[in-house]
């Protein structure tokens, strides 16, 4: 997936539901009917079918039918991509915290016990 | 913060939000006062103080009283957690992606044609 295909709203709204961690966990197991990962969960079909298709929509998963049955897959890249934006954005509050430290080390006056010594 | 006071919930309903991220990125540029926050926005200072509670709740940034003014400040170890978990995701799937690649290798016949050629 490329990067502007990215939607962050809709990854981060799918990431924010714990059911929906959940199935993702399981997904990302190994592609499973839909019907093999409603049955562990106790709920009905249509709840599952609602989460899915968040986490379809978010490009988190995707879901395919195959005769009767409709196979869901998960899609690391989406993962990846998500990861790479979080490391992006925390890598510049760092180098923000290192310039702002070399800048404080530049601006301190010499130790001045270090001074009287000689 | 610790791996156990991780609230994805939280968290990943607070980066859902394009105007929150926004907040953030300015925020991990250094910290600074919310009405300097709230200044190119446009918006109203009561929508910019929800935000931040938001962003504040998910462990994402801090905010402090200095005299008449509240600064905020990035915390970005909640984003390197964060991105830990989703790194952890990941591994597993693709771990489990590799470990069906292997077994495919160790259960495919042989290739005919190479065969045929001794």
């Amino acid at each position: 997936m490329a990067k502007h295909d990215l939607n962050l709203d809709l990854i981060f709204q799918a990431l924010s539901d714990p059911t929906r961690r959940a199935m993702l966990a399981r997904i990302g197991q190994g592609p499973l009917p839909v019907t093999e990962l409603a049955r562990p969960t106790g709920m009905a079909l249509p709840t599952i079918l609602r989460h899915l298709s968040v986490l379809e929509g978010a490009g988190l998963i995707t879901t395919e039918k195959q005769g009767r049955t409709r196979m869901c897959a998960a899609l690391p890249e989406t993962l990846a991509a998500t990861e790479d934006w979080l490391s992006t954005q925390r890598l510049q509050w760092e180098a923000r915290t290192d310039r702002l430290e070399a800048l404080l080390a530049m601006t301190t006056p010499p130790n001045p016990c270090r001074s009287s010594s000689h």
